[in-house]
């Protein structure tokens, strides 16, 4: 069949609208009203076109494939190189099939308005639609050949470098000097640990170990500097991001912020350059999660004013010690005796070695041996046997000793001194959350570029292997997770904003309760995206020469260090639930009990009736039904578990048991509240930004978070009827276009994660290897 | 309150039905029909306990409170060890209470009989209810004293252990032997692959290595006897276990089952006691799972009968091959090509070394490195440059050269001769799938084991710290991975059947469906049990010592290797659609598409509305409410499928462009169908059992194991309206009771796998170290 000039002029906005399926009755209405303002269309046409708008009896297979055959007939006289948008493309037909006489009327601004309105209708006014519309004409041989970003990329880069960019480039720029290089078949741990303590302390000496610090102590005075500085190491070799974060954020940290002029004076120029190895000495063997119950003593003995250090039991060694080997002094963290009483936690700087490396008496350590990574640390376990030292060496900001033996504190509550030291050192999970994303870019871009490079099966055609990164099984993997990486990127530059000001403030439980819930999630994404990429990269998945097994097995402990995950997100719902008003690191229930019982139940936001329904392209790609969406499940989970507390609390059940009872959901509740949290602060930065290419892709990662996020958990929304059947069928198809979309973007998203090929080593991706490969 | 006698003998019954929270209306009125029936209660007794049972109007918290009160003031009485089920507890009760002359009306056998009625009704009539009971009353002493199985562990592992039990045993025994022990810190790859070399040897001379060989060449004529070997090996050192199967599985296999009798008599026994060491050449650098398209070529040469093998690029080179540096000979599957034509994939044993072990001419062999584990299997690459060897090293079993030159096979469909050949080599497949599990057991044990000793934080006693086991959190974890390795034993048991009966049949599609579906399910569960039960396990799971990181760097590639989980479960999806008619292995479409267009829609099983509201704790725990979810969503699945691809081909879109668009919906409808195969496995299994304490233990597994798998797709059970919220919501609630069933026995059913202790090395878990732990 031939198609008229004014049905050609619509035919591929039509065509892209069938294809993807996704067109409901009311938008179905809308295009109707939009066919109506075009001029140019006879009323022929125009009832041709209304015939193929109604839903139920839509066009049939060979309605669809005479568009096809159409659309296709004008397709070799398109320059793909020179793409042209769905509108274009339109009138071009129209006017070529147009009698000569005719052709100007194609060319009046109105006509082209009308059509653009009904693209815009239809939400494919964008560079990304279009080539996905192309992909959909001619599958055989564009999808591969369109690799020019529909966005450019150091624009991007820009957005996701953020305000620290300097500092972050300062940093990639030393890593990627040929002394970082580490030989992949170098597995020794002994030669492994010398070679990062030499790494390390060059990193030392270019200033980046006392970036915190000071300017007198040698640093740049910023903390938030120095997150960025470990969040970029992380693309380089992660025994040394550790061992890094070790010497000058814990131990570093732990005499900076625990402890007072005269510890800094004394220390803390040393330790940023490195001239003084240190260690942090908190976890013990019985003791990781719960650091209030250390079992290690610091008995004051008034004769000779020391402190007794000492390991009562074989469990109270100190656990997983990093820097353990290399170390000449710990920050003990110990109970604090003075006069037979206990005033909790408190660190004391131990002296471990002698000047020629041999342990003092009284210390033992013990190599903790190799490890599922990070074999580059000397991580061990650290006892003392009544080793004495001064007390001088007790970190005293919050609890000192006088001259008369006399403890006293600034602050006077045991509980609120505990938590304020352990919030002083919130820096190490805020680091482990940034450094997290880092590694899970990484293999993001490796995975990707891979998946763009291999080939298997002719699916495509009958000349080429398909690449693989054309499968939709391998989209759907690896895509989400491309998506949480960009939208966490947001967030964690939001979380290392408040963590600057909170260095101001003495009420640090706002950052810490954001710091916990980050580093959870963000550890979970790296831990999860390392494995899919593994696995998507197949057997050369599993060779160390491609780095992603490294990565792997170095990151898998961030899910635990620096807090369990399953502990921390506890803490996090308690503090959602007592409104970040409890102490952050609170064991305890009976406040949050009070808490619980003063809640009152109207805060419960109900859902839309309407919304629920509502399966719009449109709708279900609007950042408004995201944010009601995650905002509903975190505020209803909060409802649901303060009501089945208030239940347990009648039954006069026992405020341990009520937790135990409603931990599992204490944990939903955690997860939901920093999902709903992070898109948030995307959104927001989103927001801010002017129109442009960018923009528009950083939405679809934006989309394709909360679109993911909320389809995971479609049970959940399915039980709470804040989605029905039908809407989350339709939120797979939309996901499943939102995907098409990503594609011929691919290499260019995980390129503006910015890690340079220096880093990025994995030989699966270099050049020379593809086209072995290919 | 004081409750009268008749009260109190129903009171514990009351109690846990009511402390559960998951009595529905129709439930309620079961129970008021029973009350109706036993004897001995008061009119009065009778209304007291039916205005207990009216939900709308549920007992209040004192009413609740002042049941507890009763109850434990009873409880001292009670002998712990000797524990009563709520029925004896019940009637102790209510004649302590009585007075002396009527004491004996309890003694009646009607009484006794219609409580018990009453106590079934409400499914708690078995040891683990009992215990469950314990629990609730007496949170604070009870839970952690009972760790005396509910069942027989040695009963319960001649369960497990199958038919098969002696050879695993003998299997177990020699690898307890001291020789097979390697040190945690040998970590180079080099010294390692010495190791594991020297114990496969010494394998190979007890017999283990030529098992699966007729009894002429030192065999038992058994391979489903060399899976149970496999299965068995995977709870000592994995790269052992992998070289294991490399050498007498696939080198083995391929020469056995591709080769003819000259083969056979020329190596059989020399491979099978490892005279010979061998390796199987199959994948390519550029070709993985697309084995079809490999590239190495084997060229006839009429004037001196011999095939020349030539690998034409770099990337046609054999990649990852386990062996290639010990080997000797190499089984290399290469296009068959007789006078210019090519006749296909076919297997050529090819010299690789001479008898001082260097390469021969025109063989290039290249240590694959470091790989993330597996790191004492000598993996690597092989070249071929123009390689001469007679004709006679041509694995002629299902294709032969004869003397004028002249090609033939017993199957003249080169398609079909294809399919044979890889048909031939499923044991690789149903060895992985075996040792999956076996790996995914002894992390369970260690991480169950460790969570009995481990203590964090005092939650349930001011004295003690709380076992980790007993947060929900943790058992929601852990106790689905028991079940599901539980669970899949049984299938996989019966996937040697089949195996061991398809050896005699020349279609072998049934069994190759199901080792793939089987092998994808397995490894997937592997990976995923041991990443979980690492992180179950803190900073001590990520220590080498503790063996959780060897199991998941060591495990991590059998979700690559005898083919992509990925790939293999659309090979699944396309026997499903054909009825299990299509050739396995077949990576084309049009066969599938004339299936789906005969296939009719009828087959579609309606669900039934009312089951979709019923909330009853026993239709939730019923096996017929488990298979008919398992099926619908397979059915249901399958139809859908049908049915888009059906829509598609109407569009006449093309055969290739179908698959991809409908991609992951293979792969979902071939996990459904595993899944519900697994859980026909274990019920068929479970109904051939006696009563016994056993099968209750089982039943419970089996339980967790459907419901878990129905709850975790919830997302897919509402969209179908197959469940409606409140019943989802229910199903969580008795999965939660499911766990606090398993807790008391979760020593027991870990103990059952069958892993002995010295084959269970990690220290966490070593007595010895268990007390500095705890």
């Amino acid at each position: 069949m031939k198609y008229s000039p004014g049905v050609l002029s619509v035919l591929p906005i039509f065509y892209v609208g069938w294809a993807d399926s996704v067109l409901s009755p009311s938008e179905m209405q809308l295009i109707r009203n939009q066919i109506q303002k075009i001029p140019n269309l006879s009323v022929d046409d125009k009832n041709l076109l209304f015939s193929w708008t109604d839903q139920k009896n839509p066009p049939s297979a060979e309605t669809f494939e005479s568009w096809l055959v159409a659309i296709k007939s004008y397709t070799p006289e398109i320059n793909i190189e020179k793409r042209k948008n769905l509108v274009q493309l339109g009138i071009e037909m129209a006017q070529k099939s147009s009698s000569a006489s005719e052709r100007h009327i194609w060319d009046a601004p109105l006509v082209h308005q009308s059509i653009e309105a009904l693209e815009h209708t239809l939400g494919l006014d964008n560079s990304l639609s279009q080539q996905s519309f192309y992909n959909a004409i001619a599958p055989d041989n564009v999808v591969e050949t369109i690799e020019k970003a529909g966005f450019d990329t150091s624009k991007m880069q820009a957005m996701l470098d953020g305000p620290l960019v300097d500092l972050k480039n300062r940093t990639k720029k030393l890593i990627m000097d040929e002394f970082f290089r580490i030989p992949t078949d170098l597995r020794d741990k002994d030669l492994l640990r010398l070679k990062i303590l030499e790494q390390c302390k060059a990193l030392a000496e270019q200033g980046f170990g006392a970036h915190t610090f000071p300017e007198v102590y040698g640093g740049k005075n910023s903390p938030a500097g120095s997150t960025a500085i470990f969040e970029t190491l992380a693309m380089g070799n992660l025994s040394l991001l550790i061992k890094y974060g070790v010497q000058f954020g814990l131990f570093g940290g732990a005499v900076y912020s625990l402890g007072t002029e005269k510890h800094h004076q004394k220390y803390l120029e040393a330790l940023g350059y490195m001239k003084l190895a240190g260690c942090f000495a908190m976890t013990e063997t019985g003791h990781g999660s719960n650091v209030r119950d250390l079992e290690t003593t610091a008995t004051y003995n008034a004769s000779n004013r020391s402190l007794t250090i000492h390991s009562p039991t074989l469990a109270s060694g100190k656990e997983y010690i990093g820097n353990a080997l290399h170390s000449k002094m710990a920050a003990v963290f110990c109970q604090l005796i003075v006069n037979n009483e206990n005033h909790g936690i408190h660190a004391v700087l131990v002296p471990l070695r002698n000047e020629n490396h041999e342990e003092l008496p009284g210390v033992t350590v013990k190599d903790n041996g190799y490890k599922m990574g990070l074999n580059g640390v000397d991580n061990g376990r650290i006892w003392f046997d009544n080793v004495e030292v001064p007390v001088e060496n007790l970190l005293n900001k919050y609890g000192d000793i006088n001259e008369d033996g006399v403890y006293s504190s600034p602050i006077e509550n045991p509980s609120k001194r505990f938590f304020t030291m352990l919030g002083a050192l919130v820096g190490g999970r805020v680091s482990v959350a940034l450094g997290s994303n880092t590694a899970a870019k990484k293999s993001l871009d490796i995975a990707i570029s891979y998946a763009l490079k291999r080939r298997q099966f002719k699916t495509l055609s009958e000349e080429n292997e398909t690449l693989i990164l054309d499968y939709p099984t391998h989209q759907e993997r690896l895509f989400p997770l491309v998506a949480k990486s960009y939208v966490l990127t947001f967030a964690l530059e939001r979380m290392r904003e408040k963590f600057e000001e909170s260095l101001q403030l003495d009420d640090k439980r706002e950052v810490e309760a954001l710091a916990a819930g980050l580093k959870s999630y963000a550890s979970w994404h790296a831990t999860h995206t390392i494995q899919e990429c593994r696995e998507a990269c197949g057997g050369k998945g599993y060779l160390a020469e491609n780095e992603l097994s490294d990565l792997k097995a170095d990151t898998d402990i961030f899910t635990t260090f620096e807090g369990d995950n399953h502990v921390l997100l506890q803490l996090v719902a308690k503090s959602i639930l007592t409104d970040f008003k409890q102490e952050f690191n609170d064991g305890g229930y009976s406040a949050i009990v009070r808490h619980v019982l003063k809640r009152v139940s109207s805060e419960y936001v109900d859902r839309n009736p309407f919304s629920a329904r509502n399966t719009d392209a449109a709708h279900l790609l609007n950042a408004e039904f995201h944010l009601q969406a995650l905002r509903y499940r975190e505020q209803k989970l909060l409802f649901s578990l303060s009501d089945r507390m208030r239940n347990f609390i009648k039954k006069r059940m026992n405020p341990n048991d009520i937790f135990l009872r409603t931990q599992t959901h204490m944990v939903t509740l955690a997860m939901a509240h920093i999902e709903r949290y992070i898109f948030e602060c995307s959104n927001d930065f989103l927001n801010k930004q002017k129109d442009s290419p960018e923009k528009k892709a950083l939405e679809l990662m934006q989309q394709i978070f909360a679109l993911d996020a909320i389809y995971r958990d479609r049970g959940w929304y399915l039980e709470n009827d804040f989605l029905n059947g039908d809407k989350s069928k339709a939120i797979r198809k939309v996901l499943a276009k939102c995907y098409r979309q990503v594609r011929p973007n691919a290499q260019s998203f995980v390129k503006a994660f910015g890690i340079p090929e220096v880093l990025r080593n994995a030989e699966i991706v270099k050049p020379s290897v593809s086209k072995a490969i290919a």
